[in-house]
């Protein structure tokens, strides 16, 4: 991983000034060694290492509260951080400052089961909320791939393979707390599940990547455990094909938890590094919930609309350790297919386009990808049109990353040239900025003035979203 | 309705000078009529009619950001109008100004069947736009009680009886195009179906009431019309048996597409207006949407929950001209309300709360307006914990509208103290500003930052949510 030192912007001063101030206020819940504050920069792509000056550990709303007090005072920047899973380099700190990690604030509040909500601080995980929740029949739904704490999937925006169902994380939030740039403490909203009380600050702060605000505490929408769940692999001759079924399956109103496509060459790599031996040609992965009735019928309707537009369903993996097996290895994607250039980085992409557009999108990003000669393999959680291409690059080959870099701008003109996004669910941070000004033009600059607004001296999480 | 006149800001010569550039820029479709600027003030609840100065009826986004900028120059406020059925004061002019009428902007653009999307202009109503999407197997979900403008609907942040299964409009739209209080026109999204693109500007300006920008164009999900629809009509003996049964039938993941609560006296008006003959008890209205199997075990099984909790479900409304019947009764209960009462008017509340605390905050209510002696109705959403008590007033006796402002101050504390909110769907308008400050405290000083930056001149319907 290559190092890029942050760009002067705090003096010797202020730094050494607010060092002391926060070593007295938190003694070694304020640190400062290399290796530490290197691991709190971004470590997951291609995108340099931006360490922080220190790393704070808060434990509290009111520790939040008081580094953000005395960062405002010294003129510091302040970068949140959960588990530091993040792509687009939303943790490294560009400017210096102090890394706000939050993953010691991990405690479940409280759990309503009558109202199918819940209370947690930022920096329980999605993993550890689902272990918690499981004794009371309740579960949070979105699983982005990794197991990121849920201030951090707030902060991006982060869906995953249930978004098709139950949402993004805009829609799980009810409420938060955050502390504003001035060390303010606002609640955005209620446990009410809906309202109509003034501007939509929960919303704003889902996505804002801590820029905006830092998330203290939130309230979720939970749901209850299914009854039954239902399973079934589908392979197509064509990417075509595919997309097809998943239209019509929309259309027809199949409530599917999850429809995931995977390209030949996502297929080849599962099937070898989960001992799985699906045809290596395009594959939909598909997870119904409901009752033991409704699963059955969705299945059996599913599997028609498969046969219909030429795909052969292979028989439903309905033994939970089945499906576990099918899912562990769709989850498992990622690491499968690094293994097919040993040794490779993954460099991956994050585009969503309107369905009606999605075969067209996943060929030319095949046909690209194969023309430079990169291996590419590609998944998409396709129920919402979005999909990931997985570059699998020697980092330390300079050509490669340039060439890579020309390849994801093009996806992201792609993506956007046909009414779609050039982010579904990763973010902005540093590594989109370009493209989100292509996408939305002059919005960002609505976006400028809300931060200028709320952030006057630009001390949180500088360098991210917006230039 | 008692009227109001602005409070003096717009100078006559700056008003002077607006209006000879507005007519000369729009000919007659700028009008000074008394009448037609009084219809487009505030005509629904106690709240007085503050009429603009002037209307501006707007055909194109251009109109819209014309309209603006001519303003803007002549610091004259614009208050955007769609068909006036707001409930807070959303389009009264306290201060006077232009209102921007955009009921001729009503073309639905483009509907996109294999994205199940759409883009309209502000002005098409949800009862236009659910009968040009029919013949395409399309439906949009979100039902205030009045035939809205989808402009005015976004604004207001609204929703109606479906949105425990479809949610409310902030999950209904897409994208948005808005001209914003320079007069520039910015795209908040894209067709994508779901984005981590920077700030959420949609959903910031869903739910605005107009105060940071004017929509003039809107990209919205759509929905399958469903394979078959199921109703059940079911009285119990307490509201605590009716909500007991709502939290259970949330709990099974039983996705109701309605589930409404009418109190015995909305059941007694309903029964007189609709020649119907529900026991006058507590009563859930409830609809199911899905396939033939399906609908027909979730009305099995809600019918065995409601057993459970000892009531008793009447035989389900099977018939298409049954359930028409029964939900157009639902829909008429306002007006079948007010026949309680007649010559009086209503005066409308919109809490919603945790479904924990509906029963005890329900019983409250009908226990307070009995106490105070009101004839005070209440139906309620109450699958998302949102219940309106309809206050039967004498709009001619400022006493009883005295003691019903205390009434609903009353029931909006309730509402906050048990972690709910002062509105579920009406927005704040002019009516509920001290609620929500009671509400999320200093989040409305965050607020306010944004709509200083956005808005310097406080120009888009100034004097609506924050003081």
């Amino acid at each position: 991983m290559q190092h890029v030192a942050a760009e002067p912007r705090v003096s010797k001063e202020a730094w050494s000034a607010l060092s002391s101030a926060l070593q007295s206020a938190f003694s070694d819940r304020f640190q400062t060694g290399a290796a530490l504050r290197e691991q709190h920069g971004h470590t997951t792509t291609y995108l340099a290492n931006q360490p922080p000056d220190g790393v704070l550990f808060a434990t509290s709303t009111d520790d939040v509260a008081t580094t953000v007090r005395l960062c405002a005072k010294h003129g510091v920047p302040i970068v949140p951080f959960g588990v530091g899973t993040s792509l687009e380099g939303q943790v490294n700190a560009p400017f210096g400052g102090v890394s706000l990690d939050l993953s010691r604030m991990n405690t479940v509040l409280a759990v309503n089961g009558d109202d199918m909500d819940c209370v947690i601080q930022p920096g329980v995980t999605r993993k550890q909320l689902n272990a918690e929740l499981r004794d009371q029949g309740l579960f949070f739904p979105i699983d982005p791939g990794a197991d990121a704490t849920l201030g951090g999937m707030a902060s991006t925006r982060a869906s995953g393979t249930n978004a098709v169902r139950y949402g993004t994380m805009k829609d799980a939030v009810l409420s938060l707390e955050a502390v504003m740039a001035d060390g303010r403490v606002i609640r955005t909203g209620t446990r009410a599940r809906k309202s109509s009380a003034g501007y939509d600050l929960t919303r704003l702060l889902i996505g804002s990547e801590g820029t905006l605000g830092i998330i203290t505490e939130m309230t979720l929408r939970l749901h209850g455990i299914p009854e039954a769940i239902g399973s079934v692999a589908a392979s197509f001759s064509t990417v075509g094909e595919a997309c097809e079924a998943v239209i019509a399956t929309s259309q027809y109103g199949i409530p599917v938890a999850r429809i995931e496509l995977l390209d030949p060459l996502t297929v080849k790599a599962v099937n070898a590094y989960s001992n799985l031996s699906f045809a290596e040609q395009p594959l939909l992965l598909v997870e119904f919930h409901g009752s033991e009735k409704g699963v059955a019928e969705q299945t059996a309707l599913f599997s028609s609309i498969v046969s219909e537009f030429g795909g052969h369903a292979t028989p439903a993996a309905n033994s939970p350790e089945e499906r576990n097996r099918q899912w562990q290895a769709r989850h498992d994607a990622y690491w499968a297919s690094l293994q097919l250039r040993p040794g490779a980085q993954g460099y991956t992409t994050d585009v969503c386009v309107p369905i009606s557009k999605l075969a067209e999108c996943v060929t030319e990003a095949q046909n690209r990808a194969k023309a430079a000669g990169f291996d590419a393999p590609i998944v998409g959680h396709v129920g919402d049109g979005n999909f990931h291409v997985l570059l699998l690059l020697d980092m330390e080959n300079p050509d490669e990353i340039s060439r890579a870099k020309d390849y994801v701008a093009w996806l992201n003109h792609l993506a956007v040239s046909v009414g779609g996004t050039c982010t579904g669910e990763h973010g902005i941070g540093q590594g989109k900025q370009q493209f989100l000004r292509e996408e939305l033009g002059d919005a960002c600059d609505v976006m400028a003035a809300i931060k200028q607004a709320l952030d006057p001296q630009d001390l949180l999480n500088p360098g991210k979203i917006l230039a």
